[in-house]
């Protein structure tokens, strides 16, 4: 079983469903989505990440990089349009909409078409697209249509009279699919590793220093956002997506580079990137070009070994008038 | 007059009380409280930016960054403490409270509290932590308590049974007064500069070529957040809180840097840090030590301009067999 | 009168002539020939800058930067091809070469061709290949040849029985002609600029710190050496080339930069490349570009002066609840 | 038995002697006296790398690091002040001084002294300080002082009439013993790696892409120079002095990240800092924190060859419904 930040009907539903159609369980915060993972309640639970318009990102990122909740992994993205319908119970044609329900984002986001189309309509808010659309579906509601999601008028029964009525292009939102360490998807040469990294100081320079570790093994990032962090005020982590699988030499040897600079790392997993899109990588960049180096680097102290302190062939090799300087 | 991110009573309508307390329009999305600026129907709009427990932060940072909209500008911070009480009409008692009504994510923060104290109550869900204060004043709305902000029992006439009752230590939530340009703060040696930055290329590295302006001028980042742009999936842009003032001359050259590598930069503001807190400068960081460097340069080329080609004087200084090379 | 560091029919001698076949004057050393500069002796002197055969790079580089010394100004470099010759007396011929007489650097160049072709001479050194062709040049002097520059023999009248003698291909070396300050050659669009920077401390990320100055305007470096500085062991200053002019936007701020980061900066000229190669220019990097950031900054600002403390402009523009913050 | 660059009575000798009194083999020119070493003839030479006042410093550089000939490593750093005598024949007073003989750049820098002490005196240059010694050391050479190091008079059985006569104080010059492969001196806590790097390409930003390898790694340089390649005119590679040892695991990975970026990169070893100065960590450079953080990447990565494409264990923690995305 899989979970959601819910209700049925909402986004972050419609991208369960691009990476499933078993049945899944709604939740009504994104802490119990996670939390319902962790107490095995549900396999992995589906929340927003990235801009979503019905909210739950800051909740996501807080929740998942906590270091002191017990650990999860992304091992999934989802990559959603956001497009709003004017959805209504079958029958209602666009001049009897009098009064419309939707989510206060949604209302934002669909304003100028409703005031060009429904000049008299009276917009009401509601918590959710998909809650906006239940109501609707009840003919006693009071309400004619809602602004939701195509899945959400589907769901409750609604047609819908107008599609894709924002204002603006439709903006992609981003989910991820967390779920309990132990499994890690393969590499697959277009992955994302997200991670969490709590800095030492609040030191001028400590996030440069931070992407440093990126930029110098040829990782490109996808996401950073400086966060809070809970305990003390004027403290940050950031919460970073970079392009690249813990099985990517240049992103081990990254984290590695993080976990000793930083207070705390903590990895959120990799996972292949929904768009497919492969990294361009620098000279040196391959795990091929990893491997070849440290066969170098062995290769050069590859006689050190044979000169273990008191060894025969290292005194025969080592010059003896520089054993004991005479006079530096 | 003011306007804000509304209902009355939520938090964000707390910080602008920290900043004024004279009469205040709010406005039911955060678009529509910074649209009233720019239409001139108040003077300056209240909205969240960073943490906000109630939303509104991805729409107050796309909205205010957009270089296609009519530009407004930052012109004070406000830090409000998050901190929810159980709140009730006056006479009702702990154990009279059956059902609760209050805002998701404020329902996920003391979802703990609850389960402890009130292990039998109905939760319920609702738009803002001021609404559910409204509806719990009914009483006729069948609810017993709201989980809300105090300033919203206050409004509505409700006391509170319990204070702070969130699982975890209160978190500090931002919020940002944007007013149309024209004015700006004046420096006062604890400042923040807001700014977004439109990536050029979407390239390895382009990030790192954006905080390298700030670096090599020893100018610290309070915030940093990567938001996808609007027209493009894959094209990114920054949203940046800098140390720093306008009048700053490190953030003055700091900003043509960036004017020069990036596609965009959207100036939102130079105003006061609300937590007063002043920079650690490195050295040269000042605008004496800008002014000196300078006074320095215009030493070195000082020379230069006395001699326009055809000076007299230039020709005398000029080593003649240096003119022209004879066989190079 | 130009001065070089002799004697002559040396390759700083070559370089010379390459820029003007004006009579000129010999030093014995790099220090005497740009004293004589400082002095008033001469108008400008050549010395070696770069992987000279013959010495002097050393000399001349902490000469020029030394801040204590009276300043001086590259105004011009020359590259030569060090090309060596063996050079006889007329009528010699191969087989009589019994004693070849050169300089310690030019010896160790051409080691393997006189092996092969003079295994049995007897190679002596000198302290320039100069010398070497004067000494030749006496019958008495009981040598037979001299490994020089062509130019060298010829002053003394040798002809060359083999021309580029050298094991490996040539190396080029550069020499540049230092002047007084007082007149900088124009831009040309192919320019270099020299210049020595003493570090503040001796500390990790200073010389990153220095070269970040660079690299965050787009300049690129031709050349850089770590110099230890005369008075304290283990303090080291940076002498450097970099591609462009002073008049540059680019290298103008760049040169700022340092001069605010570092302890000093010895700016030694802005001067025309000798091989012409124009730099590859990022985004902003012209001057076009610094002066429309400059534009748009002074933009940003320029509502400000407008609103100076008290004037009535500003008091009207300015949102009066936000003037005297309530309850911060 | 050691050899060193030449003749006897130089300070190079005076290095050697520092760290060996065992007899040793002066060698005529720098690459003599490293090949002597690759020809096995000695086991180790000392020639000079940085700042040397009798030459051989390009050599060296440029011999030590050329990646064609067969490879030497460093296995110790001398530092001799460089400190001036007039040295005389036993009897000699100063004003019976009226020719002097000394190196060029030795000349240079005691001129002031001379032209106050000597003012009347001739002086001639020769090849080496220790040349003209020997010169002196002839009554019928028709030189009555030397200027040169203490140890070359001693050598040629003169007497020091003033002692360390330069006329800015003594600089500091450095030696190295250069050995075949196959020793290592052991690491000390204060200790250097030399190493040339060579540049894939000549593009800006590729020197700071080097520099950045060291940086992130905590890394400090003790000494860089860029210098030109034989073959390309315009093509550079780096000549670097590094603080930490091979045995260093900052040091291995900054190797390696190296080799990774550059077209080549020349080990030349590490050994002991003759000044004893032990690096300045930052966070996360010892030994011990590379340690730990392998052992926390191995454990986030241990569970991923529990999952081994069909095993059973992996099938099993596998949530099933994301194997295969039914729609994206």
């Amino acid at each position: 079983m899989l979970g959601y930040f819910g209700p049925e009907g909402t986004f972050t539903h419609q991208a369960l469903l691009t990476v499933s159609d078993a049945p899944a369980r709604p939740f009504l915060t994104v802490a119990a989505a996670l939390d319902a993972v962790r107490d095995r309640e549900v396999e992995a639970s589906m929340v927003p990440i990235e801009n979503s318009v019905e909210g739950g990102v800051s909740a996501s990122l807080d929740n998942l990089g906590d270091p002191e909740r017990s650990p999860l992994r992304i091992i999934q993205e989802a990559l959603v349009d956001v497009r709003f319908d004017l959805c209504v119970r079958p029958g209602t044609a666009l001049d009897q909409v009098n009064k419309v329900i939707t989510h206060p984002h949604a209302a934002a986001q669909v304003r100028e078409w409703l005031a060009v189309h429904l000049p008299d309509a009276h917009i009401v808010e509601r918590g959710s697209t998909a809650a906006a659309a239940k109501t609707v579906s009840d003919p006693d509601s009071g309400y004619d249509a809602a602004v939701c999601a195509s899945i959400a008028g589907e769901l409750y029964g609604l047609v819908s009279l107008e599609h894709d009525i924002a204002d603006n292009d439709s903006a992609v939102t981003r989910f991820v699919l967390a779920a309990r360490p132990g499994w890690m998807p393969a590499r697959t040469g277009a992955d994302k590793t997200t991670l969490v990294a709590y800095m030492r100081h609040d030191e001028p320079g400590a996030l440069l220093a931070i992407l440093q570790q990126f930029a110098v093994r040829g990782v490109n990032l996808c996401r950073i956002e400086s966060r809070p962090t809970r305990t003390t005020l004027g403290s940050y982590c950031f919460s970073i997506d970079a392009e690249g699988h813990l099985e990517d030499d240049r992103i081990a040897e990254t984290l590695m580079g993080l976990k000793r600079i930083c207070k705390d790392v903590v990895f959120l997993g990799s996972y292949p990137r929904a768009d497919r899109q492969r990294p361009t990588l620098r000279y040196g960049g391959k795990n091929a070009d990893y491997r070849s180096a440290a066969e170098w680097l062995s290769g050069l102290g590859g006689n050190m070994t044979s000169n273990a302190p008191g060894s025969t062939s290292a005194s025969k090799k080592r010059p003896s008038p520089t054993v004991s300087p005479s006079n530096s």
